[in-house]
């Protein structure tokens, strides 16, 4: 609402200046590599950006690890797509099974999404959930803006200033970070999120954030827009990755409720145990969430997605119409998702990102105290944003360099890429296969491009 | 614009009238599907409908055929999503082949991706179209309505009467199959589908049509909302499933184009060679069209559909802002599009689809003469319309009966269901692995099931 000058200002960057490949910058391309981007640009709409100046081929993955089309090996640290791991056996062999015996809709009964719903409503606090399967993060995100209007009679939501929720029409409109290209909704109010690293403390922080919360409640109230309530992922990952401490944004949900409006955790990038401390990202901060969208994680790549919330809400929504999902909730899809789930149970992945994140972020803050530029480690389990700035003194955002790090570190053949408003914080993602042992590469690999990065300058 | 009062009048069926399991019909259902039945009411958002008073659980595919959890062997003559056939084994082969190798995302490069695209556009007549590949036909049409309006500067769409173009907020807005429920945007314009079974002969049919087009253009320049375009399933198969004759509405796209507007095919449910003169619907009536989407048929199952469009729609939309789709165009996506695209290739889809079509449908009109009741049959290759009326000589919709036959079908081991706007139309959509040898059995089970209806009444 306020927007600290030296973050929010003119300053900002597009969503566009990010990690992206762009024909103009002169990136002597291999002959391989050339004509797949000239086939690319010829082939595909202008919309499809590639990562890196030097873009990579990947032709290969398996666990934390990938490979391009020369057979180079790369460490994974940036996709949660493969959550539990790329290519990982139980998945494929569970959507393999599926799909040899049965493909079909939800308008015939199918024993599976019944089975995968009890479970997937078991990692909630509320045996009365209801469950409607999707194919993704948009697609829930869509479903969950119009029902938290239906239930509320209010049009206009909160979210983060850069937020992204996904690629419909709606959802477009109430994703900060495209704003510049004249799409979001007049009646979308834009809030800052809690930055650990600026606000002193993790109370001044979520403070603040509660703050910005109480201040566009009653822009909205004052506007006669009607409050629909606060759509937000509670790790922030677009805004730079602020899990902050467990409880320190707990009062948002009871701000929203205060005012009639009701809260949407979108767990596309945080859910399904990465964060360790909980299954969810919003249970870290026991916020009271009335809509659970997920996406992202939850097929190990297979396009599946859900919407959660209790029955009063379903019924609001219902009231306005039917809605029917085509591949939403098939049965090779629940048996992806299902199979994600058993995973992550039976390899104890909520518990491993946890110790593993912890190491990890222990590790890159010893490598923090040898590095200026380094000025945060944060995260939760195996979710972490690396802050890149000028200098630790003044905390400044130096997306510039944090671009050029990515770009080296991709010739290193580590993957990442870069969030915040700045394009200035490394998010470190990698799918839970990542193990103890890839730390020591990972940080190794992280040092000489932070060289590398210097060294260029 | 001015429907006809016996078919769009207060007579015309909600959309929640159609073939679907209501709790309250009192039919006796067996233990386990009861038990089901409940345990769906309990965990599932209230929007999942089932097909049926007495829903069927189908646990098994193969080619045409399903099977029930007891066993049961049914035809089924409704399924389009898996196009080329239940668990069809390239597909299936092709899927687990990639998903062992990689699930990535677009911002890395595939040569996948580039090679399925230049064989989807070698199905169109201009080599210039680019492709974006995303993961539902809702995401499709979401992203074409905006892309309409991006490229004219206008807002105001047409749309045929019992149109359904997707679950999406904007793509709802623009289905009016859902009015009634509140949600349609104010600047849709309706028009009526040409209707071929009423209209006299197809000639007049397409003059009706294009005629309610000029009314909604003219209605729209009158208003200022300003003209988007026409988007349309040229085979009008919500509207009751209108093929007519090749070229009966070539005037179409001229009329829009000419007015300024666009002209979006829909193509979820025509397309990918069901139709069996052309590979895609519109291609049939010989229309201009500027952007196409597709999904349901395309990946058998997988959750992958596409727009296609000229780099100068692509581009204006573009100038609005970056567009990215998470798990739209991933490898195993296009790994079954692309086995999807080959096998109607090797096993000669199109030309199976024209002639077996052209058996069957010659088949129902031999039974069509013995029944009064069936007014008339229609299609084009495997999308056939079995139209359900009073009474030969009146034409007058009979929903309730359709509705029984479909029921009746149901028991006899036949999957089918129902269109238009009194739900009175059967809609045979079988997956194109439905052969010749088929025939005899399904006409012998309608027959059959027409009897079954008739006792009832």
């Amino acid at each position: 609402m306020t927007p600290s000058p030296a973050l929010h200002g003119p300053g900002r960057a597009s969503i566009l200046d990010g990690n992206s490949f762009r024909a103009t910058d002169g990136t002597v391309l291999d002959p391989r590599t050339s004509r797949l981007v000239a086939r690319r640009s010829a082939r595909l709409g202008p919309s499809y950006r590639l990562f890196y100046r030097d873009p990579v081929e990947i032709v290969r993955g398996q666990g934390s690890r990938v490979w391009d089309a020369s057979g180079d090996e790369y460490l994974d640290l940036y996709n949660n797509v493969p959550s539990v791991g790329h290519a990982h056996p139980a998945i494929v062999e569970a959507v393999h099974r599926q799909m040899a015996t049965l493909t079909t809709h939800t308008r015939y009964l199918h024993q599976g999404i019944l089975d995968f719903s009890d479970e997937l409503v078991a990692t909630l606090d509320d045996d009365d959930l209801q469950v409607v399967l999707v194919c993704t993060g948009s697609e829930a995100n869509d479903l969950a803006l119009r029902m938290g209007r239906a239930v509320t009679g209010g049009r206009a939501w909160i979210a983060t200033r850069e937020a992204y929720h996904g690629n419909t029409a709606l959802v477009s409109a109430h994703s900060p970070s495209l704003a510049g290209f004249g799409q979001l909704d007049p009646t979308l109010r834009i809030i800052d999120p809690p930055d650990t690293y600026r606000a002193g403390s993790p109370e001044a922080a979520g403070e603040a954030f509660l703050a910005e919360l109480g201040r566009a409640i009653a822009e909205i109230e004052a506007s006669g827009d009607g409050l629909a309530g606060l759509i937000a992922d509670f790790s922030f990952s677009s805004d730079g990755i602020f899990f902050g401490e467990p409880g320190m944004i707990a009062g948002a949900a009871d701000l929203i409720h205060a005012h009639g409006g009701i809260v949407v955790a979108d767990e596309v990038q945080p859910g399904f145990a990465r964060n360790g401390d909980r299954f969810w990202g919003f249970q870290r901060h026991g916020i009271d969430a009335d809509i659970v969208t997920t996406g992202k994680p939850m097929g190990n790549g297979y396009p599946v997605a859900a919407v959660i919330a209790r029955p009063d809400v379903w019924d609001a929504f219902h009231a306005q119409g039917p809605y029917f999902n085509t591949f939403g909730g098939n049965p090779v899809a629940v048996a992806a998702a299902h199979a994600v789930l058993r995973t992550i149970e039976s390899e104890g992945l909520q518990a491993h990102a946890l110790e593993t994140g912890r190491q990890f972020r222990s590790a890159l803050s010893a490598l923090a105290a040898e590095h200026d530029q380094i000025g945060d480690v944060r995260g939760a389990g195996l979710y972490i944003g690396v802050e890149l700035v000028t200098d630790a003194a003044s905390r400044s955002p130096d997306g510039e360099f944090a671009l050029t790090v990515v770009e080296a570190l991709r010739r290193r053949r580590v993957l990442t890429s870069v969030c915040g408003p700045h394009n200035n914080v490394l998010k470190l993602r990698p799918p839970l296969a990542f193990s103890p042992g890839d730390i020591p590469h990972a940080v190794e690999r992280l040092a000489l491009a932070l060289a590398d990065a210097r060294a260029t300058r």
